[in-house]
């Protein structure tokens, strides 16, 4: 078997957003970590380089992928009888109704909540101010998104129905930060019943803990 | 410039002795680790191989060099005039003093450091047993040669004189998981006035500092 390789930080959406799905896929993988320490610099860059908009590079042989969904993707299609089998479903109905919220996430979820996870929890600890006419404009944008997904996890588990699928595991790495790292941004989840829920279930995979575990032993930039 | 790179993991021995020297230079490089990550692990593998024994490369180029030691001789020779000048001393006479305590340690003092440093810190969170008759062989070694040290450190500030060189810095790493892992490797330290001050004196440099930090982010096996 060609080895697997992830290039990039745990503390990137993109590059958690993968591992998480190797840890469902009980896959074996090498991750690769690079930091640049630079001259003059009092702290290693790169603790102030953790920034969650950092890239994922995934190799397989030959093979090479930038995009954490498609990576997610490759790794369902191509590994569907190792680790969690139902990840990106079983036959065509139920690959529809995952990709469909795959969409949702990528197109509508992701946009505004990593603009939101820039501006509450990253920019002030990366030394940048917070843009106030950006967050609310997010924040409108996610609340009725989130109004959407509130209704449909009224109806079921997870989003694709009732199994934890990569439309689930897809909305992890911005949900987490929001939840974890601002008050304004915790508040759009748990003041919505099912959603509250939902981000419960989904932050307690045991993918999800040790992906959080290894942020947290190289945090990124903290309010102190 | 050809970049400089360096693959491991800080918290190995061999690893935080480059990196040291590296910070005392205030040269740019890159810091590679590699952590693979295999099935049915419940822990990702890495938080058990941090090992203070674990390997250091170095590349520069078409330059390979493996060995700690090796590789502070040879940044210091070829950027001389970069950061601390003082490393590797100024003309012949200061050089000779500096080897003479290099030898010393990678000779004398290494050798039982590291047994104890893995026989009193990480053979009980790596899931081995301490062998207490090595233990107390190494500490009888270390001592002896610790009552020459406290000699030597009662007529100079450091090892090869009045600087800090790599004569003192060599012996960081080991010294440091003694003193900060394990009581009874402490006390051999801190029983002897002149090597007490210098330990505290060389574990307050800057760039020691900072690859504990780094060492600290990514902390190995801890006993709980």
């Amino acid at each position: 078997m060609v080895g697997l390789k992830v290039f990039g930080q745990p503390a990137s959406t993109e590059v958690s957003r993968v591992l998480t799905c190797l840890f469902e896929k009980n896959l074996e993988f090498q991750l690769v970590r690079i930091d640049t320490f630079k001259k003059e610099h009092k702290i290693p860059e790169f603790l102030q380089l953790q920034d969650p908009s950092g890239q994922v590079t995934f190799r397989e042989g030959d093979l090479t992928l930038i995009n954490s969904r498609k990576i997610i993707r490759h790794l369902c299609d191509k590994y569907a009888d190792q680790g969690n089998k139902k990840l990106y479903g079983n036959g065509s109905l139920e690959k529809a109704s995952i990709e469909q919220w795959l969409q949702a996430e990528a197109q509508n979820f992701g946009p505004p909540s990593a603009e939101l996870v820039f501006h509450l929890a990253f920019a002030k600890p990366l030394g940048k101010e917070p843009n106030m006419s950006i967050i609310e404009e997010n924040e409108k944008r996610l609340s009725d998104i989130l109004d959407v997904y509130d209704q449909r996890l009224g109806k079921n588990a997870f989003l694709a129905g009732d199994e934890f699928t990569l439309a689930d595991l897809s909305h992890l790495p911005n949900t987490h930060y929001l939840v974890t790292r601002c008050e304004r941004g915790k508040k759009l989840f748990t003041e919505r019943k099912n959603v509250a829920r939902w981000v419960n279930d989904i932050t307690n995979r045991e993918s999800w803990k040790k992906v959080t575990e290894m942020q947290n032993e190289h945090p990124g930039p903290l309010e102190k």
